[in-house]
Parts: C-alpha cells; sequence; structure tokens
C-alpha cells in the first residue's frame, strides 16, 4: 500500500450514473442515426484514444457505459487509471456491435474526458511541488452529482482528497466564526458536537488567529489567502502541532513558491470546478 | 420573442438533481459545522456575488438549492439570467437561517460557477463573431447529467443549441458513413427511418463529399477540421442549400476568422466540457 | 436499412418500467398462489400465444419481464416483433421455474398484449392506405410513462414516428397563434427559438392560413379537421414546399379516402390512446 | 358510506407517475413551441371539456399535473369524479401562465381521457346489468404502471375491484391445479400458506369441478368461459355457499343475460386492457 | 405445500434496498479501511456464524449484498431459512477477494442480524403455544422500508403474516367506529367498499360488542386487551363463526395460557418493533 | 453550543424514506378501513401519547408522516427532541381530516416508536455512566437505509456517534489486520491512503497490541473485549496519547464498572440493533 494506492471505485457507486448518463442522451427515440446507417449484425473494434498527454481515470467507469447499454460489447484491454499516457495511447479498446459502441460513445467519452482531465492537471500541479514535502488536495467545488467519481481522478492524478462533505471534519471558514461569537466559542462548539473520528481544522486569515487557534489545539488550520512570507512565518508557528494547508488562489505558476514555504497541502479549487477535459477520441475499425 | 429569449426552465427539469446534490454534501451526518456554530435561531442574509466579469446562468438553481434545503430561506432579489455582471455584481440575494444558508452554499455555488462559467465562455465567443452572421452552438459534450442545464447555460451566453440527445436529429458522421457503406446509403437509411420531424446532417470532410451531400439534398452539413479556405469555398458550395456547421479546433483566437467565411454555424465542444468556474463567492450579513 | 427497418430499444429504455410493474404486481408479499400451489423445484415450458391475428410487438420486454424476476428463465424462441401472427401463432417461448413464470405471467401478458395491440391497429391504418403515398404516423397521445415503447409499437405495425415530445420539434397549434398574436409573430419567434436541426410544422384550420404559412416557409402543415376537398387543394397548393400532414377524425373507415387527397402524412391518435389490446395467452407444459 | 363511495387517493400515490409523465414529454429541452410563442406574463384560464358523453374520472390528477409543472396554476372548479358528463360538460378549469398550461396540456389530457375512458366503459357495463345483482369487477389486466389508477377509474364508473396484485387473494387457476396436482392438493395448499385475511378463490371450468370446490370450501369460485346454461346451474349449486364470479368473454351485448344467471359478479379484463380514450380537449381563453 | 412453506422472496423485491444499505455505508469514499490494508489480489473465505441459537432468516439476502458490491464474491453454502442453528452454525460462506467481502461484511450482518433476530423471537412465541392450536402472527409494526423482509422472517419463524398494509384486509379499530358512529355503520360501509377478496375484520373490547360484530357475520374478530376469563368466553360465543384473535401485551410468559383459551390467533407487535439482533459475526480466512 | 446539542436534520434526509413507508402501508388500494368507516369531511385532533417514560426523538420525523400524506394535517404541538417524556406525556399533536390522520397513523408511529426507543435505550446507558468522564457511542450496526435517523436518536439520548460509515474514519479490526500483515503495516497504509481529516483508529486485543499501536501514534485505539483490569491498565497506558474506546459485552449491568476504568468512550451496538420500540400510541378527539 503505497502513497499512490488507488481507492477502490465499486459498480454501485457509479451505475446509477452511467444510466442517467446514457438515457440522458438516447432519449425517447434511441440513436436514430446509428439505427439508419449501421447494420443491426455489423461488429467492430473501437479504441479510445488520448489525443494529448494527460493521466488515465475513469476507465471502468467508460467500459460500464458501453456494457450497460449492451452486455455483448466487451473489455479488450485497457490503461491502468492513474498511469501517464501519451499523444495516440490506448485508454480503452472494446468489441462488440458498432450500433451499440456508437449508441454510447459519447457518453463513454463525457465520462472518460471529465475524469482523465481532473487527473491530468492534478498532474501537473503534483509534478510542480515535487521535491518539497506538500500534498496537492481537492476540495468540495466538485460537478453536483460526480464528487466521488471526481475525487477518485483527483488520486488518479497523485493528489489527495479533503473532506468529501460537511459531515466527515469539521472545517470553520470566517463565517462560522462570525455567528459563533469567535474562535473559541467555535472551536469549542466544535468539540462538543463532533465524534471522537472527526477532525477540527480552522481556517485563519492571519497569524494572530493562527496563534488562537494553536493555542485551541486544532488538528488542522487552512491559511488562507496568505503571503508566501506569512505562510512561512505560519509553518514555523505551527511546528508541527497541527497540519497546515494553504489555499486561495494557486496556480501552476506560483506552487512551486507555495510549497517551498514548508505547508503540508496546498488546497486547489480548479482541480475539479475548471479543468478541461482530456481530448480523447473513438477509433472505429470494423469486423 | 427575439433571438435571446431563453428557454423556460421548470423545476421538475432541475430538482431531482438539486436534491441529490445537497445530499450528496450533507452525508449521512449532516453539515457538522454549522450545526456546532451557528445558533438555530440566527438569522442572515447572504449575496451571491461575482468576482470577475461574466454573464449571470443558473440563478433559479441556486435559489432552488436554499429553498429545497429549508424553506424559510426566501429570494431577496436576484439577476436576470443572461445578463451581463461585472466583478462585484450580486447574482443572488437570500434571506433566512444562517444554519441553512451555510449549509445549502457550497452546493449553491457549485451549479452556479459551473452555469455561469458556461454561460461567460459562450459569450466570449459570441462577442468574437458579432458582426458575422456566424451563431456559436454547443455540442453533446455536456457533464453526464447535467445536460439541460448545461444547454441553457449556452442560451444565456447568447449561443444556439444543436441537438440535444441521439434522438431529435440525424447527424452522420465518418464511422456511420464506413459502417454504411458510403453517403447515398447512410442518408438514404435515415431518410427511411427518420420521421418528418427529424431534420438530417451530414459530416464532410472534403469538398467532394459535400458535393455528394448537396446532391442528396440533406438539411445541413458539418464541416469537420477544415481550413479557412475550405469553409469559404464550401459556403460557396452549398450556396443556401444547406445549414453550414464549421466543427473542429475552433478557438478564441480564431473563431472571427472562421465566422468570416460566412458559415451559419460553429460548434465548440469546449461551451461545455472545458469552461472554467466563473468565481462567485457567498457574503453573510448577520441579522 | 429499408423503410421498415425498427428502431433498437436497448434494455435500459424499459428495464426500470419492467422492475416497476414486477412489484405493482407481486405487492408486499408475493405470488402467494403460486408459493401456494407449485412446487419449487418443478419446471416448464410457457408459450405465449396469440389468440387472433395481428401483429408482434414487445416480445423482447415480454422476455425481459419473465428474466428479471428470475434469471433461471430463459428464452426458448421467439417472433420477430414486426411480423404477422395468426390465431395460435406463437410470440414467445420461455423456459425455467413454474413459479416464476406464473408469477411473471401476467405482467408480460400485459405488455406484450398492449404492444401487440397498438401495432396491430397501426398496421390496419397502413394496410388501408396502402397503394397511396401517405404515412401513417402516431401522437403524443401516449400512456403516461409508455411513450419509448408505444412508439416502437406503432413502427412495429408499420407507422412512422411524429416528434417524441415538447423539445424535439416546433409544432404550433391555434392557441400558440392566438398566445403569439398572429401565423406570422408565431413562426418568427420559432425560428428565433429552435437550433438550426429542429424543423416547425404549423397547424393550419383554413386554406388562407396555409398560405401565409407556405409563404414563411414552415417545414410542414398540419392540415386539421379538413374536408377532403379542402386537403385535395392544399396538396396543390403547397406543391411539395413542405410536408403535409392530415389529421383529426381519422377512422379506418375514411383513412384511405384521406389518402387519396395526395398528403404526406396521416396522424392517427387512436393507435395509442384507444387501441384494445391483442389477445395474448401463456399455455403451460410442464416438466 | 354507500356502495358508491370512491377510494381516497393521495398524492402520493400518483405524484411520482406525473412528475415522470411531465418529464417524458419535456424531454431535455422544454416545451419549444410555447417558449416561441407564448409571452412568458401572458396569462389565461383553461377549461378542460369533454367532447363526448362519460363519465368523470382522474380530475385531480390532471390537476397534479399543472400544479406541478407550475404552482401558479391553480384551479377554478372541477367536475365530481364518479359523476356522469356530457358532450360540452367541463371536467376541470385552471388559472395561471399560458406557457406553462399549454406546455403541461397533453400530459394532463393523457391521463384525464384514458381514466375516463375506463370510468366511461365500466359505466356502461354497470348500466347495461342494472336491475340485476351482479357486480361488474376489473381484473389485473391494467397498463404497466397505472394500476392504482385505473382500478380507481373502474371504482368511478360504478365497478367493484377485483384483487389489486398476487399478494392479496388467493386466485387459483388451471395453470395452478395441473402444478399442484389438482384441486383438493391447492386448496390445501392455499389455506397452509394464507393468512387469515386472505380469501380464496377457485377457477372452476366445469360442474364437476365446481362441485369439488364447494366441499372444500373456498371462498369464491370463478366460472371461466360457462355457457348461459352452465352458469345457472352454478349458481343454483352454490346456493349462497361462495360467491360466484363469470368471466370470459364478457361484452356489452352478452353482459346483461350472464347478469340475469344470478352471478355476484362479472370480471371484464377489456374495462382496462381495451378501453378507448375519452375524447377531451383544452379551451384557453387570455387574459 | 405444508404450513411451514415459505413465501418466495424474488430478489427484485430487496435488491432496492441492497443497493441503498451498501452506498449508505460506503458513503462517497469507500471503504477507506480496506483500501488502506487489503491487497486489492488477496481472496479468502467467509463464514457467517450464529453466535447464538435462533432459527435462520435471510440468508438470500445477506449473499446478495456480497455479490452487489462484487460479483466475483460467490456463495459456497448457506443454512436453510426457516431452520435452527445452534451457536457456532455456519449461517452462509462466501469466497471472493477479500477487500470486497470486508465492504460488504457491516452490511451484509446488519440485514442478517435483523431477520434472524425476528425469526429467533417468533420461533420462541410458537414454540410457547405449542400443542394449542393457536397462530402467532405478526402486525403492521414493521420497520419503514423492510415490511416485505421483516414479514419473510416472521414465517421462517413459523408465524403466520396479519395483512401487509392498508389496502389487502379491512380492519376496523376503535377509532373507525367512534368515526364510523358504531358497529353497524362501520361494517355496513365496509361491505359497501370492499371487494369480494377483502375480508373484514373487526376488533372488539367487549363481549357485547363481539356480540353485535357476530351478528354482522364479520369473518375475524381481533379481541383487544381482553383476561383471560373475557377470552374463553369469547371464544365460546363465536363458535367457529369467525376467526378469532387475541391481541394486547403479549408476552413469552402469557402467551401459552392466552393459547389455551382456544382463539386461533395470537398477533404479537414486539416480533417486528422490539426484536433484538441475533449476535451473528463473520469468521475470515485467507487464501 | 454545548455537549447536548442535536444535529439539524433537514426534511430532504428523510422525506425519500417517508414517501415509501406511506406508499408501502398504503399498497395499491389505499386504507380501505379509513375509506369505509369516516366521513371525508370529519376533522379532528390526534395526540400521538407515550405510554411508558423515555426520551423524546423523531417528532419531526413523524410529523413529516402525516403531512406529506395529506397538507390538511397540521401540527398543533410537539415535544422536543432530547427531552424526558413521563407514560402520558404527549409527543406530537396534530388537527386535520381524521381519514387522512388514521391512515398515516402506523407509519407515523412506527417511525416514532423505534427513534424514541433507540433514544431512550441511550439515555439509560449514559444515565448509568454519569459521574464518569466517559461517553456512550453507537456503531454502524443500524438497520439498513435507516442510519442517518438512528444515528440522530442516539443523540437525542445523549450519546455521541461513531463514524456514519466506511469512509468518514478508518477502523482498523482483526481481519484487516491480517490481511496487511501486521499493525506497523496496516498503520502505514492507512497513513498512505487516508486524508488529513481522517482520524485513524485500531482495535487492539491484548495490551501488546496497544504498546504498537502507542509506538505508531494512532488517534484512537478500541479495546475489544478487555476485562475491567486490562481496560485500566490499557487506559494508564495509553495516557492521554490516544483516544481509548472500550468494546464487547457492554450491558447496563456492567456499564458503569467499564466507565469507571477511565475510558474515553463505550460503544454500545444494541443502542441501534437490538433497542426496543417505545410504547406509543394515538389518541384521536372528533370535531
Amino acid at each position: 500500500m503505497s502513497h499512490r494506492t488507488l481507492p477502490t471505485l465499486y459498480p454501485i457507486q457509479y451505475q446509477d450514473l452511467v444510466v442517467r448518463a446514457l438515457i440522458e442522451d438516447l432519449g425517447r427515440g434511441g440513436d436514430l442515426t446509428s439505427d439508419a446507417t449501421v447494420p443491426s449484425d455489423l461488429v467492430g473494434t473501437a479504441r479510445l484514444v488520448a489525443r494529448e498527454r494527460g493521466i488515465a481515470s475513469g476507465t471502468e467507469v467508460a467500459m460500464a457505459v458501453f456494457h450497460t447499454l449492451d452486455q455483448r460489447v466487451v473489455r479488450v484491454s485497457s490503461a491502468d487509471d492513474g498511469t501517464a499516457v501519451r499523444a495516440g495511447s490506448e485508454l480503452l479498446c472494446v468489441d462488440g456491435p458498432v450500433r451499440s459502441i456508437l449508441a454510447a460513445e459519447r457518453t463513454a467519452l463525457n465520462f472518460l474526458g471529465r475524469l482523465c482531465g481532473i487527473a491530468t492537471l492534478t498532474g501537473r500541479f503534483v509534478a510542480a511541488v515535487a521535491g518539497h514535502g506538500a500534498d496537492i488536495v481537492c476540495t468540495r467545488k466538485t460537478t453536483p452529482g460526480l464528487r466521488t467519481l471526481e475525487k477518485y481522478a483527483v488520486r488518479c492524478g497523485g493528489g489527495a482528497n479533503h473532506r468529501f462533505g460537511l459531515d466527515d471534519a469539521v472545517l470553520i471558514k470566517d463565517n462560522h466564526l462570525v455567528a459563533a461569537g469567535g474562535v473559541a466559542a467555535a472551536v469549542g462548539g466544535a468539540r462538543g458536537v463532533a465524534g471522537h473520528t472527526v477532525k477540527v481544522e480552522l481556517e485563519v486569515d492571519t497569524l494572530e488567529q493562527l496563534d488562537e487557534a494553536l493555542a485551541l489545539g486544532v488538528d488542522a488550520v487552512l491559511l488562507d489567502n496568505m503571503s508566501l512570507e506569512e505562510l512561512r512565518r505560519a509553518v514555523e508557528m505551527v511546528a508541527g502541532r497541527a497540519v497546515t494547508e494553504a489555499s486561495g488562489g494557486v496556480t501552476l505558476d506560483n506552487v512551486a513558491e507555495i510549497a517551498a514555504t514548508g505547508v503540508d497541502l496546498i488546497s486547489v479549487g480548479a482541480l475539479t470546478h475548471s479543468a478541461r477535459s482530456l481530448d480523447v477520441s473513438l477509433e472505429l475499425e470494423l469486423g
């Protein structure tokens, strides 16, 4: 089990999404074009190929799209999620009735392009901080309904996962502090409410707040929109007593500098809310 | 009814998605942080504000997120979808229990940021072709499960919609041609299968194919990855007998040149598969 | 690909309906009678037989009913959807545990009888207009939840499909004209709103309206409740510039006369809203 | 509480069906035509009117269709389910935004036409046996997914309900008898399996079987496809010891004769599997 | 077919529940612990073992839990539902990837422990009344969503099923009597409303009410909270003219005395609302 | 915000469950008895009353049951969840149509009885350890589908929540240790896989394992089935370096002794898998 171990994705975690996506595309009338142009007994082999370099993610889901539409479409081979691919690399190869392959094509590509896109962008951030100790982590800024898959794609790209939702960790932000009436009240409230398996993280905007947070013994501090100099000072102040997470305005251009401050984690919302899809296409061979 | 009329979005078209997104974030345990820090009787006003310029889209959906979680959260005001917003502009303002507002915040922002992001990117393409006659159209490269909303966001940005799925138009692509054994067979098949309300569009890669397509009388031709010169020649050849659609490799840098060739439509997959989210944040005022 | 090519029905298009129908019949307590009377290890062969002449439709769906309830029930043979059957003809033959076969019987017959009934009635209309150029088309007057299957059954009977819903074509009717303020405004609005893959059809009640419609260049005209003489005149006026559809009060008695007017299409709501079920029964042989 | 008391239909019993039917019609793109032709602020009044005589059923469901699509569409008035209507009678009158009324029109009419159709056909059978003591009862030959509504419509027409599914009564038919090895074994099995609230009915094809059934003390006997003479003899033999149900080949032409034999019940599959829809249309008045 | 015949449980009756239960446990992130500690290629055998004596119930459901999560987990052997098990007895043995077995473990045990618990408690009541003629029956006091499974478990324990819901029998209780205005009105109403397959049971609190009920000819009487002496008198009065059911305050201590009064049925809400789970654990063997 | 703060339950967290439970009880035919006996215009007031002492939980859910069935049933008053009730105390009082109140009665009571039952049993354990520092925590041994509600009920009873599922904390048990090949490998794997918000807890069966666990720095240790003496020694060894949780064979008889050993938490599976329902009944007053 290394740091790069991928989470297990069980089919029941995405099967409902796959069915809904297929039905969304088939509509009420099905694939008019393939019905009109493809003989029902024509079989072939389809290769889903990356047209640019990136990181594989979602090959199981894409396979499930084909197989869910027509059980006669079977896997020939596939790349391992989490591995690097070059332009021209095959991500998935399937075999079966051409009509069904073409009917499922767009849905399979939509999943695959998006997940590879997230993994690839994550991989760029991870590469940019190589040599520093910082992990790249995602946020809850995910596409509605796709959180499990998108968080998985971040892992494929070498990133780590922040909390999955509102219920698996406490993360006290500025609005919570105002509502609670200050850091001490907020952290005290969290201790009273959260179970023993729940960690408490606090967003701090200034070093004074950080001081207060450390005195209260939180598990992690989110250092929001701090300058590099502030981040360095914060890391020194924390001195290992809490996990340090830098956040806000992180780009591929500045992430290495941020990592050099010694923070443990750098969270990047763009991994999931603004990754562009990897360019993936389907190449068909008949017979 | 002008060209810019937005489609009506009825709540039943997105309500199920809103519920699933909220539950995805609440998980099994709810919003631990807000429960721990926000008094249950605290009320306030939240403004969802664009932090960069763009085009509004999805304000009704964001409102539905708040209202679905807690019916006591009500709308104060909202921007009209399809209108331009500047950095600092308010997209939506709601009023109600702070605990519920904060529990719904991330889900509302995830919808709003994504839809505004698509509308904004579409708006850039539309602006870039202003003065030419070409419409910017989206594709089926949408996020699984979000097609209705993403196609709506394209309309908010001033773009037009290509087909919504496999069943509302015939679009014959290269793989279909190979399977059918040529253009004539494919178009003939489509005529035999499709009802009288269904249009037939054919992807052509060369001017020779275009010639053949025109002879067969298709409704539209998708001119795939043609050079500007080829596009100009194609438009001349078509001479109004079919709708012309340019596709492939379209960017903000080259879209004006493509429009200048006289094509009717320019389709851009990136509108939905690679738009980055608009930066939107929630500003809370207590009391 | 001939005119008679049937659409592909993928299982995900009806599987949810099959499950709900079975559960609707099993209720909370299951099949009390079969549990009480049929030994659990008894196997047999069941033939689903037409008791009157008609056209087969829905054999795959009926097979799915049995197989969904118990995977040990397998197909022995089945008629091809779209083919004629006589009284006594076998539509489907399955093999498996008798208890499961009897528990699924009524649900399978309910699907099969209804779909064969629609195909059969459609086939009668199609036969009645043979020799004329007119196609028989269905409407949106379908059973709630069964549109895909019922439109498929119409195709099995040799009919063609009108639009599948409100979003795949524009069909401007009298109420729309009143709301829009006239034909020109309505058609203009449609052009502004609909994408390039969407056809526009206009209902016309008089030849004056038809004239106006043709001037506006609509794709199709719905000639509503016109006399045979009006239909003939309308067809002449249109002269191939639009698809002509006769509608209103069509019966097996008058459909040939209507077809003889030269219209392209004759739409018949009764195909789906008033077809009686084909009489189909299950014959069981033990062992 | 008289014999004609209608069952209470709670909205949760049909709400899911209403939503699915509306989405089936709206598809992914919504009502293109109404968006294109109806100003968003136009309001009006719509009357759903029977165009032939019949019996009202499903007015609540039709109202729910409008209200589910747009809560601003409200009821003005409606006929009572179970009452007779003439050609021109109003079944339901609603008020609200015209765009929403027209978008919901077809779905509301599909429910209403079907349910009124079933009630009306049932009413004809009930009228035909007036003066005899027999009740008209429906079967499980209902449309998949609509059993609750269709059984309700039978009640609106004055009919009674047979069992709702496989689990609320035992009904031993010929195939069960063969599987069980005879009447005694089958009835004995039923007694052993069924709870004390479950009645046992047995299909008998001959008077000999009837004799055996009576000796075993079943609650009801289904006299299948018997001649009028056999039915009379059967009623005499039963002499009140069981409920008698005639079944098979019942039509409006022969039902009175069957009733005259003295049977308690006459079951008619056609009530639900072959009723034609009542002709209902929507009349709109603006402003 | 003996009295002990178990109902057939078809997978579609519990499959949805199994999927929801698994997803409830996997959440959005899956089984972190097994992903972290169990090599993905490790296989093993798991035995689900009773740690106390009881009656088996739910082995098929538990098997479905494993198989639904990972189709490679297959059954090795299982106990028959309805049979007695001792401490140490194996209920189910499966084989497959250890990671999937451990991820499904808790969900499988939650189903199995609960259903065996109900069967076991039922079995105790059944054993306590052995030698008397009374059946032990359950009520509608079941866990929301689990009625089918819990009623099945009662049957595994040797009990019988009362009605499954509000629609398969009439059971007139005190509040209904007050609302109807007395026994005669209530029973008359029931006769008018209920179909011929529906039995009518009446709750009686006094022997006077019983007298009235018998005169009206109800199918069963629920003797609520009567003393042993009253029960004996009631049984005598009924003299076989109706089924007699004792109810209220039944415990393992007093159930034999109640049975000795000669009642036909004794209903026990605790069977489903207060059974404790049977202690079942999973024993794993690698390789 | 005190230790006793209850989590917020939003309706969308249980609404789907409420609908399914009501439909489970209404079946296909609705509430035959109330339809037969209760005039449709009769209104009344219903009090849901505890018949024994306990702790309130689930009053909002019970209210939602009535209101979901019929929006005219409204709340008059209700007890606060988490407060003690005596025999005769009112938990909820509603007002509305009697027919709807009686149709919803059993479903509302089934939720309320179960949740109050869990809260009450939890309260007994909490009371038993009063004066010691130990918290009573629940497990994942919950009813399939009801985890959110049952964990909430534990909180109402004064208990704390252990993890909600497999994805919000790592809990390494004996089978994981065997699969991983020892404590060090398992904990190392967990560190590599889990994000920074995830705590790691390790089950230890012996003090030697505890020693090893402490050296590895886990967040919590589950002391499984240890003697009181071992627990005391374990608490000393841990000396505040980890949270200590006692587990296994905990009863109301021995829980105080266990708490006296100084452990931080005592987990009790029985809270959710074996709580008996609180006896709650509905008292109706007409008019």
